[in-house]
């Protein structure tokens, strides 16, 4: 998809697409070859590394400038080095995962490249328990190195901030990830859209627009809030990534040349 | 122009350009195909996500700095993120929908690029309406998710900051959107050039460069003083791209050439 | 030199590259050419917007953490702001106007790629000439613009911090102009350089590399420290060019070969 | 290694690699190439500059905000801009050392391409002494610059934070290694990834992942600490630089391939 967009954005307007063929819902020979295998463990260390250099940061952050250990408010990275930490991770590892496995990294992103068709079912299935447990992973390694902070810093989960409603937090999921999706697969791009929805949404959900990045920190984590909002971080990205897909579908791309009856044009 | 430019960054000097002959005013034919609707909901929706995001993230750091809910002073993304979030939006937003209408996500550039004869007079004013309507909506959103903080932290609506005269306010936007318009279209440099607008004249009048944002923000916030400095916000950027526009013709490509007399020349 | 640069990062260590032929000293047929006169018009619009954009970050920046307008000691852009817009601009300047006249933007980029024999001595010096005169006029703008706070806030002029002695300023502006001229004319590692180097080198002199900065700061500021410190910002930065230039050609590229004898050969 | 990378994120999944074939342990011819000598020279100096530029903003940052010489506490580059000075650097010299010597600066790095064959041992080993060696100079040039500050502040030195056992910090290196060389030699990609890793990471270790950057820093400040830990800053990365190799061989690209039995397929 980056391939296409990237192409486009050197023709002015009306250009429509020569897409590849849709991906079958199954595809029994891809479970013979080892591409798909390698694509799932690299999707499953890209989240692993994900959530552990992002939650890491997080962790470091608040014990840095909690006024108990530290005289120095502002020595922090900053909710903007939070943000860039999100965000860069998702560049670096979308580059060197891209050729691999789609570099999808997310949940949400795989559900939202099985709707339009680019992944079967059985790797959508694979990858998204791959990215699960990745996370869990990485938090689990941060939980290690910061014993200590850990829990008292809230251990990076996402949870509702005090004076959000749930509609406002599942809205926010919503736009989120369908900015994020918007921009699938094109490394800077996506690294740059997922560290601007966490300067805009850290104040009200922490931001998740990322189910495995919230389920794992939420396992680890293992309080109650955390669990108990959960549910947020599934359904909100998920439906933002449907938008996001039908919009590239029917909007962005030649879909809806064809449900208008025109006929493909090369203007 | 994007690809004029990057072509001509590989080339030492004198070489000038084999320009697509200029749009016409009016092109009946333009307004029967789909890929002029599609552009105009690519403008409208870009539009919606860059004010939802950058407001939000105005509003979001104004509360979490605000002495009344926070002890922690530093603890927001600072005015840096702030011009992030308008940059990095607009780098993200211009990449994604390039390839579909040009991703001007401004009036004052569909403007820019209608002097310079590259949109027909229907699409200028399409886009633009596109763009006003999805710069409502966006500010909508945030203050739908963001109740109890818009009107306090003031929506994130361009005024004039106490101090400066109008003079100065209109010469910041002019020389601002002039930057913005000087870099059009190739997305990573108009990113950085409206993250340093930003940078450099949030203190004056919180940076438009952009009337579709200030005038979103302006009809969702509805407070008097923003309407009092709304025309500084429509006649800057509008002058600003226009001299950009003269600019890009006469000293930067070829226009000039030819009105000093000289043959093309390929040096 | 960009694009050179470029195709090497693509081959491993052995390859040498062919040259253009070296600029003349002089060039007649240059002074009759429209290119010529073009190209120094982008100079001192560059030169110019680049001092407005950057001197203005400066300036607000101190009037929003100066305790006696702001009771938000944090509530500026920071150094890191300061840096990116130096960078930033940078980056933008470059990617604008490389195509246009080289994209110097800098007395001593323009030295460099003189000693380097890229251009003739009219051009270089008809450069030089616009740099310095779009430098005072780009601070000249922020004076006007920011009458109240230009000469409290130090007019972001060049001078040595208290506590560091010449030599060091000295050293500081050589070493951070040959990181600048190493990398010159690739438009976002030349932003990146010129970021890098304000981080480092901030609390020394203000950074300077750049001479045509350190002057129209120095002309619209007029304080005698400004003009005393300001051959350092002279000095230092033509004997960084220089060392780059030198460097340039006899360890990154072919010239060495020749020095040693060998033939060329592409491994 | 990052063209290889690049070519894939083009396509989807399955296509296996035709490598170089892999380095011999010994070249005599090399050594008689005034190339192989360019190179070390190359590392030598980017390695110089990177320590110079990146220690000097830690120990100005430390300076800025210290109570005793500022009362502005916000006043320093942060630790968000300590991050950027180590990522932005590697950008910066990876892009302009790659043609000539792979662009290492990093000893790490240098054993992770020697196991994986694409060097020979005396190139490794001569790369690793001009690493050392520049790093050494260039803080040596970062106390001569900052005599006042540079023991006051740590020299840059990577040390364990109080309250981290040494297993954590070894863990910490070899993650944050492994992040590192698994994205070796793309430029915009590595700097990044240096970026994140120092994000979160500082509060544990200062971030070596860059044995000559520990070991230039500790020569330089030459407390007993520094030295206490160094073994840390040498384990660590090489264990993450070897695990970072077999996993690029083994899962990332096509030896697993053969591994498995399966013929090269260029699906």
């Amino acid at each position: 998809m980056a391939k296409d967009i990237e192409v486009a954005s050197h023709e002015y307007g009306a250009k429509d697409y020569q897409d590849p063929p849709p991906a079958n819902l199954f595809d029994a020979e891809e479970l013979t070859k080892w591409s798909f295998y390698r694509a799932i463990i690299a999707e499953f260390i890209a989240t692993l590394l994900f959530l552990y250099i992002t939650v890491l940061t997080v962790i470091g952050y608040k014990s840095q400038t909690d006024p108990i250990h530290s005289t120095d408010q502002c020595g922090g990275v900053g909710i903007l080095g939070i943000a860039w930490a999100f965000g860069g991770m998702i560049f670096v590892l979308v580059y060197c995962t891209a050729g691999i496995s789609g570099g999808h990294i997310n949940p949400a992103v795989t559900f939202g490249l099985f709707l339009a068709r680019k992944v079967t079912l059985p790797r959508a299935i694979m990858y998204m328990l791959a990215q699960c447990l990745g996370a869990v992973c990485g938090c689990g390694l941060v939980k290690a190195f910061q014993k200590t902070y850990y829990k008292n810093y809230g251990g990076g989960a996402n949870e509702l901030a005090d004076g959000y409603n749930k509609g406002t937090g599942l809205g926010a999921e919503i736009i989120g990830t369908f900015v994020l999706v918007y921009t699938v697969l094109a490394p800077l791009p996506i690294g740059f859209a997922v560290f601007m929805v966490h300067l805009a949404t850290i104040p009200i959900t922490g931001t998740g627009i990322n189910p495995a990045r919230s389920f794992g920190a939420a396992v680890i984590y293992g309080k109650e809030k955390a669990w108990d909002d959960q549910w947020i971080f599934w359904v909100g990205p998920m439906i933002g990534a449907a938008i996001a897909a039908v919009y590239h579908q029917f909007v962005l791309r030649a879909g809806a040349v064809k449900a208008f009856g025109s006929s493909r044009s090369n203007a």
